[in-house]
Formats: C-alpha cells, structure tokens, sequence
C-alpha cells in the first residue's frame, strides 16, 4: 500500500489525506516528526511533508502533486480535480498561498521576540486577510455540494487558521463561516482534523 | 493577449516566462515592481508573481499552474509537460522547492544582523545542498535534449542560485554544472535571464 508521510497539523498534509479519503484512495497515513526524519531525505531532498512513497524507487510531492496522482487512480474524478478548469485549479492556489501565509506568520511568531520581524508578521496578516477577502467573494463557487479540490482546500486552510489563532476571520466572511459551520462535519474533514494530543508514530 | 505579471528576478516567474517561449505562447512579459503593486491584489489576492491575466475577470496562478495552463494551450506538449509522468512532475516539485529554499536564505540574509536566524539560514543550506544533490543524482533523466519543464525549472534555479550567490554547488554537481554550460545558450534561459539593470516597466 502507499504511505502518505505526514505531519500531525501541517494543512498541506491535511488536504492530501482528506484528498485520498474523498477519492476513495486507500493509502497509510503515517505521521512523522519531520524536524527529526533523516530517512525522509530519500524519498524527498526538501524534508518536507507530505510526501507520498509509492515503493522503493518513487515519491511523490508536493500536495499539489499527489492529489493531482490520486485523482489520476481514479476515472471520473474530473469532478474533484477539473483539470482544464483554470478557476478551480487558481482558487487551489489560493487557499494553498493562504496555508503558506499562516504557517509563515505561525512561524514568524515563534521566533524569539528579539528576532521577530513584526513588518513580515504585518505582511502575511495582510496576505491572510486578503486572500480570506477574495475566497468569500468566491464563496457561491467554493461553498457547492459536492467535494472539490478548491472546497476542500478552502475548509482545510480556514480550520488551520482557527487551530494557530492565526487571524479573527468570521466577522470579514460570514458566508464562509456559516458554510463551514456545517461543512466541517464532513468525513474526510472528521477524519483529518488536526490531532495534537495523539502520539507521533 | 494574455499579460504575465512578473518581476525581474523571481526564477518562478522566469520558469513561466521561459515555458511560454518554449511552448511559442504568444504572451506580455510585464515586469512590475511587486513590492508596491497594490493593482495586483485584485488579480492575485496573494500580490504574488508570476500572476497570468487572462482577461478582467480571470487571473492564474501559481507558477504551475500558469505552466499547466500554457501547456494546454498546445496540442502535443506532452513532452513538455508529461501529465502522468509522476518522477517528472516530483522533480519539477524539487526544483520548485530549491527554489523556495533558495529564495528564503536570500530574504533571511537580508534582514537586519540582529533580527537574522542563522539556524534556519544553516535549515535553507542543508536543504539546498540536499536538492542540488538529488537533481545532480537524476541528471540522466534531466539533461535531456528536447525541452521539458523539469529540465527547464532545473536550470533557473541553479542561475538563480548563481545569481544570488546561494551556494557554490558545482563541486557537489559535476554533471549538472557541465550540462549548464551549454545549456545556458538556450534561447528560452538567454531572453528571460534575469536582467537587474533594465528599468522596471
């Protein structure tokens, strides 16, 4: 079976594993410490997850790359992932440059204050808050039925957004927060959700 | 004609540009000054670039994206960008990602002395050195004769290591460094090198 080497709270993790649960992939999850994982240099040189192992010879990455492979495993997936479709595959790079800035900001943060550099703080609060702005004026395209890679990319970043207390966003998109009040139930979301307390493998 | 918002120096913006020469994408080149480009936002609420704008309503990113999108402009670019070849596409991630490693070392050197992190400076090298190895591993299936985007992402990013002085890797990749030196002269890499003394448009 493939491994999905992944993080206990990395978004981008999150939405390849809530990707395959979506297609039906079957696929082991396993969680890593990646600040610790020398084997995973060589599967991926960059040491960073997830990364999908296919066997001895073949990994795969980034998340944009393994779901793009996980919808490849399965015929009629257009729907997930509308290849040709350039405003779903944009809006995917939108909620992903939306995880990149909390984690950025998430890091920047963690600093220790003498090296904290409160212009790039303000600039990714900027980015976050713009990039929220333009996903709820989307929201009649992302908030639909049926699972979708900018959707599931969109519930993904909002609820990591929420875990690091990375910005107030419900007042600037109602649309997207009563979308997601509901939304959050879904299995693939459940299934995922960020884990903290449970034991690294 | 499509306009493609891009920067003078960013390699992800050269490998978009490059791809549309390679492809023979008819496309604006607009270099703009992304640090205060305000307009930006309402085409990429990220205000990143590469952004490619379609026309008033419709705006790609990022970077892959615009490639994937270039691509299927052309019937038969197949060889250019191989959809189901996975080792093609995680090497084009790899490049990608030494290219966000490389980009990171240089804004972090940039910082004030006192506000600067040398330990992720040290996580950036360590990371760079482990993809210019990886690449310089896989130079038999990268230094191909015909165009493909992970050759093509493989050269931007080691000129803009060059370029911004990130690492002195030739040591560690003779082969690479030996197939850059005539590779250099291709036609896509010469128009699209970056160009710090031209004005900004």
């Amino acid at each position: 079976m493939m491994t999905l080497l992944n993080g206990p709270n990395t978004p981008f993790g999150r939405l390849a594993w809530a990707a395959a649960l979506e297609l039906g992939i079957e696929v082991e999850n396993r969680v890593i410490d990646v600040y610790n994982a020398e084997f995973l240099d060589a599967f991926n040189p960059l040491r960073q997850i997830p990364t999908l192992v296919l066997d001895d010879k073949l990994a795969l990455f980034d998340s944009r790359v393994i779901c793009m492979y996980f919808a490849s495993l399965r015929a009629g997936a257009d729907g997930f992932i509308p290849q040709a479709d350039w405003a779903v595959q944009s809006r995917w790079s939108l909620a992903v440059g939306l995880m990149e800035a909390s984690v950025a900001r998430t890091m920047e943060m963690r600093r220790p204050p003498s090296e904290r550099n409160m212009a790039a703080v303000a600039g990714h609060d900027q980015r976050v808050a713009r990039a929220i702005s333009a996903l709820e004026q989307a929201a009649d395209e992302i908030c639909v039925k049926d699972a979708r890679i900018d959707q599931l990319a969109t519930a993904v970043v909002l609820e990591y957004i929420d875990f690091r207390s990375v910005s107030d966003w419900r007042g600037n998109a109602p649309r997207l927060a009563g979308w997601l009040e509901s939304e959050t139930a879904r299995p693939s979301l459940a299934v995922t959700r960020p884990y903290d307390n449970r034991p690294v493998a």
